[in-house]
């Protein structure tokens, strides 16, 4: 049985992602496809995946999907709470919930306080919620340390670190953690905005120091050039001996005059040429001590695609307004 | 600022846990605690700590604690539905929240379907609230991976395992565990239900089941001695070489057919004595592959006694009933 009607906006590579396991998933109904693509409106959604039909046509408009029943949307297109802001808008207005994975929604008063407010009074007025997730920000580095904390009778630092292989991304991904350049072009780009390392940070430190009632004075954060020791070479990359394999961004959140929260996570491609093991590490201090360990690292996207499509019940459920990862029951799979 | 008043029910090691720990925290404010051994009668609860005066004095009826405004009220006394039954209905119908940790309580429908549904009723009825939690059940072997599973796409097996080291126990522990027994006592002790093992695995299993919408065909336990190959001594027990240094306790929840659900804890004394590393370990195959390991493993006692404590303004805010650990908002340290 079906349980929820769904509706997915993006069909990049995380939105055909969530709408692949959409299908998948014997809870819920795929009633529509939104892409802003002007050659897929009125394509069957099957295209842009294996071929199959399946009866769901992609639109580029929102006016279709709103004259059915849908329960909750899957918004997949970009990160900034101010770039999505117009897509969500008639959604919610729509009296529809909302998922979405762009970073900035996972904690969004952090980068746009005046936007998140509108946002959850909007939420609000219309009965529906609306929830920012994904691996990271969403997960690994601020929902599941809250959660470790539930154990915890007493917290002196926490320190995290997500270490992972960019090996499978593609350019993109490569400019913005400064992949295959050299020192000087790294320095450069950080400069210009052009490398950015991870982006949530921020919001990961903010839920976190939220969810304890510490109060954050000040996130400070570091981008630094990860320069190899050795030849790397990926399909669209080669980074030579001496050249930067990555970025290693770390953030840290001052509480009190402290370094209480220390998150650090360091992109780079193949990083086990040099030794260095992929994996999660949650480390919390305190009593009893917490010491965390998931080698290799939880695979971010199928993770981020997951998240999203399993948090549809809760999301559904929840009190009407805009809502994070730290308000909601424990996520968990979904059929 | 004190947010919420608490009281105590029980003064065994657990109980003056929780009454410690909520003397340090900032946001709650002990009103009472309730022994049932008529010498602790009107004596103050500082006594049975460190000798401090707290100003709360400990009574054997609850009649007193009822006359003041409490919020919630934390009960440590021992493990079984039935058992504290009585204990708790007066508790609920003065409209008070409960927080147990009374191992079959983390999914009480498992051992005792209709005093569950007793309580869930009279809960309801009195609009308050009424958890089960503590470290196992209750967080590692369950909210833990329920949580874990949030991330992924499709789940094989889960197999879990809790290996802890029992020499700081006491004589009482080291008889349900069968330390220091030999193989034929070992047997006897298990035939005759003087050693239990672990408490708490058919409620972990139907709990994690019921998050993933899964059906239990049956719950398989077996408790296997762990023989020492070395001498192994704590203050309370000697256990020489071919004696019994603990209990395997593993119990497999079987899901259409398939053991889906595997977990163990095997619980000695001084596993290291024979290079065996305690810790948490929660593995689940599928996609992503999930492989979390926490070295050493949590500390049972002091995390039972955290857990209880910092759930209390997630279950003072919950919908009333009857509720469990995946029903709420992710744990957390509370202040």
């Amino acid at each position: 049985m079906k349980n929820y009607n769904v509706a997915v906006y993006g069909t990049g590579s995380m939105g055909t992602g969530i709408i692949s396991l959409i299908l998948e998933k014997s809870s819920l109904n795929l009633v529509g496809v939104i892409s802003k693509r002007k050659e897929r409106e009125g394509i069957d959604v099957g295209e842009i995946l294996d071929g199959r039909k399946t009866g769901v046509l992609i639109s580029n408009s929102l006016d279709k999907i709103f004259e059915k029943k849908v329960d909750v949307f899957l918004h997949a297109t970009s990160s900034r709470v101010s770039d999505i802001y117009p897509e969500i808008v008639p959604i919610l207005k729509n009296r529809i919930n909302v998922i979405t994975i762009a970073e900035e929604m996972s904690y969004p008063w952090v980068a746009n306080k005046k936007l998140s407010e509108s946002i959850d009074e909007l939420a609000r007025e219309n009965g529906v919620s609306i929830l920012g997730t994904g691996v990271n920000p969403g997960f690994v580095l601020d929902t599941l340390i809250i959660t470790l904390t539930g154990v915890m009778k007493k917290i002196d630092k926490i320190y995290a670190k997500r270490v992972n292989d960019l090996s499978p991304y593609g350019p993109t991904v490569m400019k913005t953690q400064g992949v295959g350049t050299t020192l000087n072009e790294f320095d450069e780009g950080i400069k210009n905005g052009t490398i950015v390392g991870h982006f949530g940070f921020p919001e990961s430190i903010n839920m976190i120091a939220d969810a304890l009632n510490w109060k954050v004075d000040n996130v400070i954060e570091t981008r630094e050039p990860i320069v190899s020791n050795v030849l790397r070479k990926t399909k669209y990359v080669e980074v030579k001996p001496g050249m930067v394999a990555g970025c290693r961004h770390i953030a840290k959140g001052i509480i009190d005059g402290y370094e209480k929260i220390i998150l650090e996570h360091p992109q780079q491609i193949l990083p086990e040429l040099e030794g260095v093991e992929t994996g999660d590490y949650i480390k919390i201090d305190g009593d009893p001590q917490i010491n965390f360990v998931n080698k290799p690292e939880i695979a971010g996207g199928i993770a981020t695609i997951s998240i999203a499509v399993n948090m549809t019940p809760l999301v559904y459920d929840a009190k009407p307004g805009l809502i994070t990862m730290k308000d909601l029951p424990i996520p968990r799979f979904l059929k």
